[in-house]
């Protein structure tokens, strides 16, 4: 079966330059960073070219990027070793609702250890206000996350608004930028963020790779202790393939940043002009301020997980925002704290295009998802009048 | 120039099949393990796969594996992760003078959570004695942690014993399996230990793939939160091709144990043959209960970083036990606590050898090195009366 993948938030296939990249460290160059021949030498290099290239990627310094094994991995690292650092100047943190699940439990950690965590709240575009975070800050505060983008919603937040509130009061401001880094021009410099993570498999890099950014002079207990490794924030043998791989991911991705956004951009809109006359489609997110290549809707009447799995016997591979992978079937959090009720959160569905994605495969998109939708309705138990959506998207018309 | 590598202790070279193994999760097989589509299927029933492979190897239950990206995460997570889920019940953890980093600065960690660590004081072969362990339990002792055998000295602690006296007692017991997984037989039921930590590439697995055994039925906390990976245990997507590799592994390293520990064993007693001529060198580590491809020793009136330097100018690579790497010129503190004075410390050099050695290798260590011994201590500021050593070893007289 050809396949159709649209679900890059979830992962990305390699670039097959990518794969050349790191090969030689799987093989002949396969030396333990720390030793002090040339073989360790060569892995030491080969780490600190690495170090430039996703530097360069963020306008960062080399200095400031430490690898680490996953995008979850950065976030942990960044927000309870920030808070850890400054616990005894203050205990309280300031997370987004729109937070992925590696800074949401993240927090629940630190509330177990005598923390406060403030859950911003969001609009119906699931955006931060820059103002309620101002609001939210008390002498205690001495960390604010907020997510660079949602992969669920695809909206962009105002981070460098939100860094600006934090630094009035000297606060240290830290952005999930996994979903941003190598899909969109990210500079750590212009949003003025003090961390940053990064996932390289979510830029056509390799799993097992990810990095966050950390402004020199800030300060952070490790997440995991150890020997020297990564100036002493970051123990364990390097991966050394997978960081040589994360590092010609950034570079490519710093070459075809434009091209990239551009083609997964007019997937996107042509997308978006083929569902139009689906009854009871909304979409979700923010109609501009969003990742190019990022549709999120929601389908009422029906469930995110019969969609994928219909969808996935034509060959066709997206996600569903909700939480059917945890096989808990609740609605997604996310969407129910931008006020989309319950029943409407259960439909959600996300298309997420990358470089691989042609005209030709939105084209089978377009003519096999209306099928599939009006396939699971009418086994549906659920009816009745429509929600009346965010007033975005497709027409919000009632089912009968 | 044709390397001779005797540094496995650092890092082992691929096996071509472990490389092959992986390949296909790099390429067309590279969804998320989370998503509900084949392509996620496919990831997620190789790492079950792969689970299987590495419980099979120690004798674990597939359940009982946890994938990580490192020995020292797995030692972090270990160490930290039992204290904290037992912290209401007792602050009081045990651990020796060898174990690796990620455990004695793990331990450090939880000191200033305010818990209490108890270090282990170890003989002159490194070995820590069970009645010692037992004379430090106290009702505040909840984990006990003690290395399988140390990378830096060889020796093979009596886990099996120091489990008992921690059970007897309903103590966890963890202990640091990275350089004895693969390399010698372990079965965790046969040892009774509760959490053993593992990394592919000390046996010929990749780097970037760790794992910990955790008993079923013993709480841990997580050191990574977010999603729902490894039961909610450690978030963060899957390096699946790591995974695969790892598994491969640790299958290949069952069907070939026997052959393994016979050929380096060989090796690694034709060297100590071989260089039994050599004044003022002893052996460290316990004569017997060793590693079987693990030669440690420390040469008197020259540094190891000198040695490893001129070794690796004849193509050949070595390790010392010495922290030269941290760029801190200090003795080796395992060494110490066995009770070798500082100045001899730093004449630490251990050979590691690998199924890649063939006894050509090893005759061309037994011609080069001496000359190298001969050549630095030609030019060495020290002298005088030798260290009398721990009696084992290479003949101990004056130099001059």
């Amino acid at each position: 079966m050809n396949i159709k993948y649209f679900d890059h938030v979830a992962a990305n296939p390699m670039i097959p330059e990518v794969l050349d990249s790191m090969m030689p460290y799987f093989k002949e160059e396969f030396g333990n960073p720390l030793s002090v021949y040339d073989l360790g030498m060569n892995a030491r290099i080969a780490i600190e070219t690495a170090r430039e290239k996703v530097a360069a990627l963020i306008n960062a310094d080399p200095s400031e990027i430490i690898f680490t094994s996953s995008g979850a991995e950065s976030n942990n690292f960044a927000l309870r070793g920030v808070a850890l650092a400054h616990q005894n100047e203050g205990k309280h943190a300031i997370v987004s609702k729109m937070e992925h699940h590696s800074i949401l439990n993240s927090a629940r950690v630190l509330e177990k250890m005598g923390f406060v965590v403030t859950y911003l709240p969001v609009d119906k575009y699931g955006m931060v206000d820059p103002g309620t975070v101002r609001k939210s800050i008390n002498d205690e505060t001495k960390i604010i996350s907020v997510i660079h983008a949602s992969s669920e919603t695809g909206t962009i937040e105002p981070v460098k608004e939100i860094a600006a509130v934090a630094h009035e009061k000297g606060i240290v401001f830290h952005t999930d930028g996994v979903a941003t880094v190598g899909n969109i021009p990210v500079d750590v410099k212009e949003l003025d963020v003090d961390l940053m993570s990064m996932a390289a498999h979510q830029f056509y890099g390799p799993k097992g790779a990810g990095a966050l950014y950390l402004k020199r002079g800030k300060r952070i207990n490790p997440l995991i202790y150890g020997g020297i490794q990564e100036g002493g924030r970051r123990a364990g043998t390097e991966n050394v393939p997978a960081i040589v791989g994360m590092g010609k991911a950034a570079e490519i991705a710093a070459e075809r940043l434009t091209a990239r956004m551009e083609h997964v951009k007019k997937l996107r809109d042509k997308l978006i002009v083929g569902l139009k006359n689906i009854p009871n489609l909304h979409l979700t997110g923010h109609p501009d301020k969003r990742l190019p290549g990022h549709a999120s809707m929601v389908v009422e009447f029906i469930e995110g997980e019969g969609m994928l799995l219909l969808l996935s016997s034509k060959g066709i591979y997206a996600a569903s925002g909700s939480a059917c992978t945890s096989k808990a079937l609740k609605a997604s959090p996310v969407l129910l704290s931008m006020g989309v009720p319950s029943s409407v959160a259960h439909g959600s569905i996300v298309f997420s295009f990358g470089e691989d994605n042609s005209e030709e495969d939105v084209d089978l998109l377009i003519e096999e998802f209306p099928k599939i939708i009006e396939k699971l309705r009418a086994m549906s138990p659920f009816s009745g009048k429509g929600w009346e959506g965010i007033g975005e998207g497709g027409k919000c018309t009632a089912k009968n």
